[in-house]
């Protein structure tokens, strides 16, 4: 009686899906390729996705030389069709990015830390190093905000900058040697997608943090404080500055809030309106011009405002023989490579894809890696510590028309100028302007916009930015930096140790089959659970899988007894989604299968993909997986060809 | 003139889809949920997937609490309906195991580098406390080879077992102490789903690698060697052992080849006639007697073969004062009792899990790991070290008939028995016969077949068995499975990192679309670029992801520009296998179809599943990705419905 039930209310239905389906289109196995064809492709999807040999193809041996040539110094390339027009626009943005670039220089190095000269070698240097190997031509190189922040911070714990400034030099060199290295590899190993595990949420929440934490680090100068804390975080840094009220100096303060408030002004104006680009890119170098020429004047280092002092004169020293290769600091110096490497790195190569995508040209991520890095190694040798393309001065240089690398060259240029001459002029500086011009810079990298845009669309991804951001500010920078990303992999890992089933239904009137929570339309077919798994299937997730499914069809004996429905007679599994399988998961069916089968259930398989079919036809000898009456390529087909067949199987039995 | 050929060509195609489909549908979001409802889904199929609370659905006061106390306490569930005839069968398995139980518990110690007498303390406790707790019916527990192996190397690595024997045995407590508490709070916190990141591939490496590393060690005992290294690696043992020639006893090795002959013939003859299993099972109990009774009628212990010596006598004494939780050690033993721990969890979850799939009953993995866990942490306070649920015992306890957890009390009640009464009887046992026992157990871990079937089906999952395996044998036994595990969870990220996206094409006469590189007569839409993407979309493949669909482009464009193409009008996306996304992802949508729309090509999104489709919405204020020309439900809808837009266009303008 109810086997006959069944059969008829399958029958109403199969009436309907054989008007839109009749043909029964087979499974087949991928072509045949052998396992070293398959490792090569997969290799070179990994290393070369962008092919980078696609343009030698087809060409002469002289050609391809001077391809080569091109591809390894992008110079080459746009060097020969440089013209007068491009110098002017080049010329203009150079100057402009120059005049932010030497406060900047100045006011960065002191926060790594080092002698301000060290900040303007490294405006100097690395510029002309990357206008030959690098292919953005946006990009702005020197030392940036964060990179600064790291490896002050990193090479403090262990040696102090006062009491051992050499040694503490040496550290920093070391460093930018080892970071540039690092870079470079990760270049020529083509390993470059490793930046990609630091997402977005992640860089919004970590630059939210050191832009507070490298604020924080300015009250020394913004305040006029004497001992200032050696510690970074949000807690220590507040209460010793509270502690220390009476070395707060007035006249310091007053000068760094109007200064502050004049560049912040400058700031807005700039943003409001892009053509106005100038006004902020020049009002740091303004600025300390008027503090300096006011310090002067009235003798203010006399009551008490700090000034930087007398500074050396002269083009970068060579400092190779300052490198430290061995001693008890070469894993300190390893390790604050690595984390300023990575993080320059990650900051470099965003503001020149950015830039590229802006103005529609391609910037290879494996090339700019190398070039950044040469420009790391060679620094080393040249007393700069770490740079690399920093995202307020390249979008000035944009702003301000730059056309190709040459930008950088007058930039440098500029630099080699003030390192010659102009030096003395820095010495009535006052300290304040350099911490004034560092808060304002940093600030904009607290983007509130983006925090909320992402807490709109991803609560994930707003939990690991704030994870970011807390940690930079109550942790450590590379602690908050090591908890967001390990909570992004860790994401990705539940997504695949937890991956998706969802029950599939009918659209009426359709061979279209989808969600049934998520179309209401969507009706199951009586007889049949059709689920449809979103994931790949691997060693981490089978056990899930299995016991997940087996509750699937708990749940609709379940709810067929209840109802009073047809009984469960095909379990179809539709494996569209399921990119890849392992070994584990290959025994997963197989299991599946004979569970299912002592409850006279029958097991299908729709639509696995190339790979999973190989497999799944490889371990399965007996042939029972693959079997035609199993295995369809579309769950519409599977549908109707089952219910054809129960009917065929009734109607002889009546 | 080219666009009037492109639309004949697409007009041909076009006739021909408009039989299939008609109508089409329309993409909605899925039905709205709060966060905290979205949270609270995703929380429980991460957490509790298995709903462990839906038996007490619809039950009263009374019975909620009586089912309670049988889901805490399995023993209530089966000890109601326990019979004689249960009894029997469990009486009869119960003693086969213990015979085997007996001479391994001593073995096993010895592994550990702790006094043989704790091995049966630990053969005692423990099953008693799983027979009330644990819910497999098979699972004979006590101590294993491999939990005794890393145990004893990592505490040997600090401290000294023969110079310091006392505080040897208080680590080996207190590891085993945090052993437990780590295998239980794994399934109180329900985060047992992180033993699957133990892969198969993996344990099969491992279990043949440790094979090897405690066959090596027991050269010492098989050579009657002394002073034995202390070392475990392949290299080191052997060559240790071949420089110490002098010390081999002729009477020792005879000896042990003898037996272990035996014991190899006995095991070969159960595993050829599972019904024999009482000739392996009791093949290790019969040769320690003969081996006792010959070393004490020749006097042997005289002649260079070394004998266990005078054990204690008497139950297990409690051991809780000498659990350390504080003092310099506490590292080595969280450190140890962590992997001990969860090494001997897999093997423990394992075991259930395979018998429970023979016998067709289900065994709930978090409930099993709280079993072992309190055994553990109940063990630790009544001289026991680590124990588990040992594969070889297991299968002799299933092959000799066990019913019932009442085996593994039999079983305790006899290791008691031997412990009060018997225990003078070992002192003649020569360590020799102890050796060739252990070497006989661990070489049925080497599972060449296993092998064999990972290398036919995933080349990958090989490579990571290789690795775990010579990990092992020459690195360190934590070492290769760390390389191991790190190895699986790269590739798992790898394939994140680099998804398939391949190129779908029409089968023709159907409105399938499938893989033209997999079906061969799978044919392309002149003027469509019709692409898969088989992965969630997140941070880490964004970038790649981008760079791949614009290559495709360029790809098809390169070869339309040969072949005389009609030219490329629009990239469809069929998003069916994107069961993710993040914020990153959604962006790579916005930023492709501004890259493409210079290009004067469309991009078209087909089946964004619910959360995709949800996250893009909230993301396109602009409704730029979510218009009903550009999202559809189906590629062949999406084809028909441009086809004819593009037809209608051109027929106005003609």
């Amino acid at each position: 009686m109810e086997a006959n039930s069944t059969v008829s209310d399958l029958n109403s239905h199969h009436d309907h899906c054989v008007e839109i389906t009749m043909e029964v289109h087979k499974v087949v196995p991928p072509p045949h390729r052998s396992t070293l064809q398959k490792l090569k492709t997969r290799l070179k999807e990994t290393f070369f996705p962008d092919d980078p040999l696609r343009q030698f193809k087809g060409q002469t041996g002289k050609m391809r030389f001077i391809l080569g040539a091109q591809y390894v110094f992008p110079i080459l390339q746009w060097g020969t069709n440089y013209s007068l027009q491009l110098l002017k626009s080049d010329v203009v943005s150079g100057l402009t990015i120059a005049s932010l670039a030497i406060p900047q220089g100045i006011s960065y190095a002191k926060l790594a830390n080092l002698p301000p000269i060290v900040g303007l070698y490294s405006s100097f240097v690395p510029p002309l190093v990357y206008a030959v190997l690098g292919s953005s031509r946006d990009l702005a190189v020197g030392p940036v905000s964060i990179a600064s922040l790291i490896m002050g911070s990193m090479l403090r714990e262990e040696v102090s900058p006062s009491n051992d400034p050499l040694l503490f030099l040496q550290l920093a060199f070391s460093s930018t040697f080892f970071a540039g290295v690092f870079q470079a590899s990760l270049g020529i190993l083509r390993l470059g997608f490793i930046i990609d595990f630091l997402s977005k949420a992640t860089l919004i929440g970590f630059m939210a943090g050191a832009a507070i934490i490298v604020s924080l680090q300015q009250l020394k100068a913004l305040l006029g404080i004497k001992n200032f804390t050696k510690q970074m975080g949000l807690v220590p840094v507040l209460s010793s500055v509270f502690h220390r009220k009476n070395e707060w100096s007035w006249q310091t303060i007053l000068m760094g809030v109007c200064f502050l408030v004049v560049l912040l002004l400058a700031r807005h104006v700039s943003m409001r309106r892009p053509k106005l680009f100038w006004v902020s890119a020049g009002a740091p170098l303004a600025s300390v011009i008027l503090a300096t020429l006011l310090v002067f004047a009235f003798k203010a280092q006399n009551h008490g405002i700090s000034v930087i002092g007398k500074l050396q004169q002269g083009l970068n020293p060579p400092s190779w023989n300052m490198l430290q290769f061995h001693g008890s600091y070469l894993g300190l110096v390893m390790k604050t490579g690595l984390i300023t490497g990575i993080i320059s790195l990650t900051e470099g190569i965003a503001v020149g894809r950015t830039f590229a995508a802006l103005k529609n040209y391609q910037v290879d991520g494996n090339k700019e890696m190398i070039a950044i890095g040469m420009m790391n190694i060679v620094g080393s040798s040249t007393s700069c510590y770490v740079t690399t393309g920093a995202f307020s001065r390249s979008a000035v240089n944009h702003n301000a028309g730059a056309k190709t690398a040459v930008s950088n060259i007058i930039m440098a240029v500029t630099v080699m100028v003030t390192l010659l001459f102009l030096m003395p002029l820095f010495q009535y500086t006052p300290n304040v302007i350099l911490g004034a011009i560092i808060v304002t810079a940093v600030v904009g990298l607290i983007d509130i916009p983006a925090a909320y845009y992402i807490w709109k669309i991803d609560k994930f991804d707003f939990l690991v930015m704030l994870c970011a951001f807390f940690g930079v500010i109550f942790v450590s920078v590379q602690g908050g930096l090591a908890i967001a990303v390990g909570l992004s992999i860790f994401k990705i890992l539940m997504q695949i140790t937890r991956p998706k089933t969802v029950m599939v239904g009918n659209i009426p009137g359709t061979n279209i089959y989808r969600n049934i929570h998520h179309y209401k339309e969507a009706t199951g077919v009586p007889g049949f659970l059709i689920l449809s798994i979103e994931s790949p299937i691997n060693f981490a997730n089978t056990t899930y899988l299995n016991e997940r499914i087996l509750r699937w069809i708990e749940d609709y004996e379940a709810e067929q007894d209840t109802k009073k429905q047809s009984s469960l007679r095909f379990v179809v599994l539709d494996l569209s989604a399921v990119s890849s399988i392992d070994t584990s998961g290959v025994s997963l069916f197989k299991e599946l299968r004979k569970a299912v089968e002592k409850k006279g259930i029958e097991l299908v398989l729709v639509n696995p993909l190339g790979e999973v079919m190989e497999k799944l036809q490889r371990a399965d000898e007996a042939r029972d997986l693959s079997r035609p009456d199993c295995l369809f390529l579309t769950v519409g087909e599977a549908v109707a060809s089952l219910i054809s067949t129960i009917k065929g199987q009734s109607s002889t039995h009546i």
